[in-house]
């Protein structure tokens, strides 16, 4: 219970798409992550997922249009949609998720990390 | 599924420890609220909850101990621990908890809230 700076955390790693387990309450999961180049396109089935721009600007594509969230902006991707980020430059990000979240939702690829770090 | 500015919701309200929600998950909210003053000593049976300072400092008073959480830092405080706010200056929150978490919890008093408005 104590508290977490979030500037002392995001020094803690330097390696993109791969999330950081920071919280956790109500069977949710608070993460940090650092994103540089595209993602893969992905959708979560089960899981709606919150997106909070802490440093940089985030592209969240859609099927069918752009998001560019920029610092102190989140957008919630509801479960089922399918999305793609994309960073041209290194973007910090803190997720609110379920726990069950797996990055890469229903697309395996080279970019999904099955078992997170805990900071 | 549109974006959230935050700075342009915490532009909309000037009341203290009237949580808004601008945001819907999993069962859970994200709420900003404006804290200023001492709150009431009370706890949440069911819910634990994320307090993350955006602007101020936060004194979060517990039975056996006190945290400082600065901008830029939260804190989760579990189901069942007694907790009270303290905002000697303007703060400005964001809350992560359940869509059940009454802001007073188990103490019923003039700053309980029943019905949220949303931004």
């Amino acid at each position: 219970m104590s508290k977490v700076n979030i500037d002392q955390k995001l020094a803690l790693f330097n390696d993109y798409y791969s999330p950081k387990i920071v919280g956790e309450l109500n069977g949710q999961q608070v993460k940090l992550v650092k994103l540089k180049g595209e993602f893969v396109w992905h959708k979560h089935d089960q899981e709606d997922e919150l997106f909070l721009v802490l440093k940089g600007s985030l592209i969240m594509e859609f099927r069918d249009r752009t998001e560019i969230i920029n610092e102190n902006e989140f957008i919630i991707v509801p479960r089922g949609v399918e999305h793609k980020p994309v960073a041209n430059e290194e973007v910090s990000v803190m997720l609110f998720e379920p726990a069950t979240t797996l990055n890469t939702g229903n697309t395996k690829s080279e970019f999904t990390k099955e078992v997170l770090d805990r900071l």
